[in-house]
């Protein structure tokens, strides 16, 4: 069972967006054993449309569309699929329902064009949209499935797990498709595939090993395909334990998850609390560590100290250490995870001080040096870490080794 | 002169990845002239990547191909692109001398299968990859040009910089392409629309205009295609200004760039300074402040205050407001501007709290219920949103936000 997405829309052929629908609706299919062949993003014409339609639904069997469907000129999905698939415009009552209950509870008129979001094509099965207007379309020709939803994340995403999946479900016999990532930090790509020649030579062939490099990170990732859910999932589970001990040195966690994520599980475990004390990364890993839900369970606050001001009125950070060594110096970061810990009474301090560019660095410190610090009351890590790319890599890659180095210390 | 954006690797169809290459790809082809007519995601097999080959070679003059150049055994596009296009493997002694002295820097012992990312088939030009170890190649056939490079984003970003933007833009001769955004906020895409029809059946058919919602604003953006640089410039500026004028009340800003950019813009120009006091934010709109270069300029410090006690020790926030209103009401947030402004002696403050998700809401106070100050000394304004998204898509409405509101009291 296969599927295909494609994506409508100028904005994603100018660069203008950045596309995360098409990941978050893999992912979805990947859970249900459907694997997902191709993603194509095509531009607002008519043409486009159809030649993709066409191209896709003749090695696919379930074509996931999204975009095209607002109520500005623009928009021409609608009208192409109706041309696709044919039928009558019809107005669909509960859309139209929903529209004038929601023009009203806000107190707006309501335009001809958003009446006409609630018109479909008879052709087509109507999936209520609850996020939004524009309603979802399901589609069958020839065998193959077509759904078509809107591109704002968070309705295609209401509209995928209220009818779309559902739907899939009932009307698909599939195969079991399985992933387990290991993450890992500290050895090069190369290196690891070293260490797992011999693991991966005698993978059997339903068996795949990716390597998946992420800022700071080296993801690696099994995936087995089986008729059976449990006996695939055993037989994953026994190899990826195995290349677990092969690489246990490296690993940072035994699962897909964020960094911050990773934390917070084991200050959680611990039943520890964490702080954060920034400078070059400006809050960033304040808001890796919070984008977490729970996360007020072991964080209480941060500071942001990104002037040597700051760094002395709120950390107490000394004058002349500054002075001395500069903001971007080992010494300033342990006053700083010191200071900090005095100041936000946690159990552990995240600090960093660095240059992330474009410009700031100097010979003996040029952009990209960065200090990262970890540390409680009874220990603490200083690392100094040299980064080569831009500056919001930059900082990315700062809170993922900043994180890694308490990570190390739990 | 249209161009096809082929990326390939398992991690784009299992939704472990968030393409990110393909929108800056197609940003700077666009500025080039050069129009992205579809952008194309097939995995690791060689049947997928030598029907995308045909398909987009077919159509599209240009062919950009990103991933699958890594040493490991799951990166095939190597051999399949010598397949497609003959001649015979070679090495690239830059490419291996870059290699050799990389390796030797850092002290490690070099793989055979890093030697081998020095191999090339002959019927490529190389383009020397500055920035990692898997060269970019530059194949001709039938007078299509496809270029390979690696998918890690700086990689590829550096081969496109170095080598294939200025080969393209010498080789090829092409149309204007132009685009001018606007940045609205507060007023739905229909309303919009509804205000903009006479402006819209008047366009011209060479300029387009599309509608954009991104979280938080609604971006307008008008797409010029035509013969001559200096007139298309001159008649899109034109539109673009009559647009803006009839749009007035809801524009944020006349550029597409970051929220934190436009706030960064206006305080430096007005010579003012900001800080900022998050509780449900995290630090995202810290973040957002200082992931602008230069930020230094306008932004010294902030605090994230995500308990009530931090509220009160680092902010002055009363117990007493915290006990009769709860930390999320306007009380709190008034106070919360008021301490941040004498803590970080900052001209203006940014103050957030609110519920984020998916737990803490209740019947008064549910899931999204958010309160925004911006203020100074002299002025503040407090407003109350009711957000209705997942978690992450909450904290970036509000850090939008939030910043939009420090931005009309500029």
């Amino acid at each position: 069972m296969t599927a295909s997405i494609i994506t409508i829309g100028d904005e994603l052929l100018i660069g203008q967006t950045i596309d995360t629908n098409s990941a978050w609706m893999a992912q979805q299919l990947n859970g249900m054993g459907i694997w997902v062949q191709r993603r194509v993003a095509v531009g607002d014409t008519r043409e486009a449309i159809l030649d993709a339609l066409d191209a896709e639904s003749a090695t696919a069997d379930i074509i996931l569309i999204t975009g095209g469907l607002g109520p500005t000129a623009d928009d021409i999905t609608k009208p192409t699929l109706w041309e696709y698939f044919g039928g009558e415009m019809v107005q669909h009552e509960p859309t139209l329902q929903r529209l004038m209950q929601l023009f009203e509870s806000r107190g707006l008129p309501i335009l001809q064009r958003n009446i006409d979001q609630a018109l479909v094509p008879d052709s087509c099965t109507v999936l209520l949209n609850n996020w939004g207007l524009a309603p979802g379309m399901w589609f069958e020709k020839d065998g193959k499935v077509f759904v078509s939803m809107p591109g704002v994340p968070h309705e295609m995403k209401g509209i995928m797990q209220d009818h779309v999946i559902p739907r899939l479900q009932e009307q698909f016999q599939t195969k079991a498709v399985m992933h387990q990532t290991l993450l890992t930090s500290g050895m090069g790509e190369s290196f690891v595939a070293e260490k797992l020649l011999q693991f991966e030579a005698k993978l059997p062939p339903h068996i795949k090993l990716a390597y998946l490099p992420s800022y700071g990170l080296l993801k690696l990732r099994l995936t087995a395909l089986g008729e059976d859910k449990v006996s695939t999932a055993a037989e994953l589970s026994l190899l990826f334990h195995e290349m677990k001990d092969l690489l246990a040195e490296i690993v940072v966690y035994d699962e897909d998850i964020p960094m911050g994520e990773v934390l917070g599980r084991l200050l959680k475990e611990k039943g520890k609390t964490v702080g954060t004390a920034e400078s070059c990364t400006g809050g960033y890993i304040a808001h890796n560590i919070t984008a977490v839900a729970g996360s007020s369970a072991y964080y209480t606050g941060s500071v942001v100290t990104y002037s040597n001001e700051m760094k002395m009125k709120m950390l107490g950070v000394s004058a002349a250490t500054l002075e001395a060594h500069g903001a971007v110096s080992e010494e300033t970061v342990r006053e700083m995870v010191t200071g900090a810990l005095k100041l936000l009474g946690t159990d552990y301090v995240i600090a960093v001080s660095g240059i992330m560019g474009p410009d700031g660095g100097s010979p003996e410190k040029p952009v990209g040096t960065v200090w990262v610090g970890a540390g409680s009351a009874e220990k603490m890590t200083v690392v100094k870490f040299r980064l080569m790319y831009d500056r919001e890599r930059n900082i990315q890659m700062t809170a993922i080794y900043a994180m890694n180095e308490l990570r190390k210390l739990l």
